[in-house]
């Protein structure tokens, strides 16, 4: 296995997989742009009465707990098992994970109950969950008492997944290897749902290489972050990042993205 | 009855006419912002409380089942009867129909109790529920087994309402006469609910000529799809454009909006 | 107390208060991207089973009824009482009441249970809570039958609150002092959801003042509608007004912004 965004990119721009997403309120819109933006195809279901069907239809599903409420919980847990059975990888982002005790529960058993192919979330977040010391202020995460390279990889063992730990350098790890990716741009940091984004991007590379979780979570962040430092250069702020976010996205050549990758793997 | 644009827009602007909204999370933010930059004025309301209530100040309902559950079915039936009632013309956007029982169920139920006026979807969703063959992948249409003219002349025959099925041409029929327009641009398959717009200017247009269905769904989507040409001019891809299209249908100008139209009758 | 809208802009930046808001689905991106961009940390949380442990991490709360339904008023009944048992400042934001019984129900159940520290509606929607005569069109404001800073002077005095009447001049009374701010932008009536976000704004600067709630919601007031008119300058309309308002609430100087303030005190 290695990292080839390029070549993923280019066979998801030509495939366009179906990315099931069932997600919170305040990125709906933002996630399924983004996708739609990178190559792939969004849709958004949460009824319990289709989910199942669905993510039949889907390459991958996204699961993130931002906006919870009971009746999404039980759709989350009948769309991972619906998936886990037919061989659909899911993804799953714990947003907020540490700050009440409803999210940290609901994430802990969406991990008992549905095989999580990757994990994606921030230090305090993914700290919480291995049940390392952390700060988690509302859905940001503060500090937390591991270095964050052991942090994923402790993740990825406890957990037998790849956990994908993101901030301004990434650490994406199955237990074993570490790929840690330091593209990027402080502007991500302004604008909301993009780590979510890059949860819904994640689920679009899993798609195109299922068999290949952690090579597929540090591709998706490449190709993100490569994109976000394009949409930096000549924004006038978040508002204006934001909106270019979606350009770069959709301009991204498959040709340059690997010359412009920055990672190392441990 | 005849299709004159720039007229309608005119009266639309200085009536300002209220357009109930019961639709989908992930476009809600887009559907309101392109109502108010048209020059009419959202409301988006979906408790069964209150849309009887609600739908009665309005100038047209507008019903989208992209995220659908049940309390929401349940007010989407409330309010079209309450609107049919009180002669308050019904746009049904029939979002992912064919990729789950649940959303052809419900699309089916809806027409069945409501009187629709226009039904504005896709060329898979509107074929799935004619019963003719489609393709559908999640919320998008891939191949249908009738010519497109003729799939919203049999849709509009079939169910007694105009049938708007829009693509990079789109087809606009009451069972009779076809109006196809072929203004717009390819950028607005590049973003999410650019569709579902569509629908919501269908319902801006439809409530200043309620009496002209037909001609208000074909100028809706002119007057949005030329909007959509003036957007891509100067946009960098599919974040900008979308920014852009709520300045350009702000923008739009209705003394030369008809000149710009590109539509035939049949 | 006085009016200093840098000094609080500058302490609200460097201790990033997190605000907790329970809003309605339409605007949710919108004021979590605003409150962001201004350099507080927003947090969306609304299940009966954590807005109560949510709330106690928070430095305000903010409760917006765009989009009700009855799980989601007992969400923001919990919340607020929460809240008030905990001394956290409150902000509600009555969207759309006089439209629908149920919307004016609740904002009056709400007022009645929960000690609210500033009402932020728009004159249809404050005439309406104080029994004044008002035209309200969804959740426009057309005309009201009380001048504005009586308006504003009468909401504080008869709920015990400060009442921050939004308009293209804003009154905000305590029910004795009331401050006029006229700073702003045409476009912000160009937007849906600009209304929330001076709601989300207000909760921010209340989180830094919590104890001169007159105060933090004209400095919140000022500082949004001094970002629209930097946003306005390069504008082409509402869309990439709207993108660059959040670049301006970004950008926006302490140093600078109370030179720009206009209001007055009567």
């Amino acid at each position: 296995m290695t990292i080839n965004t390029g070549a993923t990119l280019r066979e998801l721009r030509e495939r366009k997989p179906l990315v099931h997403q069932i997600t919170n309120y305040v990125v709906m819109n933002e996630t399924a742009n983004a996708t739609l933006a990178l190559g792939a195809l969004p849709v958004m279901a949460h009824a319990p009465q289709e989910v199942e069907e669905m993510v039949g239809l889907a390459g991958s599903l996204v699961i993130n707990i931002g906006t919870l409420s009971d009746h999404w919980i039980d759709a989350m847990l009948l769309a991972g098992k619906a998936a886990n059975a037919r061989g659909i990888p899911v993804v799953l982002d714990p947003v907020g994970v540490g700050a009440t005790a409803y999210r940290t529960d609901t994430a802990r058993r969406i991990l008992d109950e549905v095989d999580v192919a990757v994990l994606r979330g921030n230090q305090g977040e993914v700290a919480t969950l291995v049940g390392a010391e952390a700060e988690v202020r509302g859905v940001e995460s503060m500090t937390v008492g591991l270095e964050p390279p052991a942090l994923a990889r402790g993740a990825g063992k406890q957990f037998g997944l790849v956990a994908s730990v993101t901030g301004a350098i990434d650490h994406v790890s199955d237990g074993d290897r570490v790929v840690s990716v330091s593209n990027g741009h402080a502007l991500l940091a302004a604008v909301t749902g993009t780590g979510c984004i890059s949860t819904a991007l994640t689920g679009c590379f899993l798609a195109v290489r299922p068999g290949a979780p952690l090579d597929a979570a540090a591709e998706a962040l490449i190709a993100y972050e490569v994109a976000a430092e394009d949409a930096a250069a000549g924004a006038e702020g978040p508002g204006t990042f934001h909106a270019r976010l979606y350009d770069s996205l959709a301009a991204l050549d498959p040709d340059t993205v690997d010359a412009r990758a920055k990672y190392v793997e441990s």
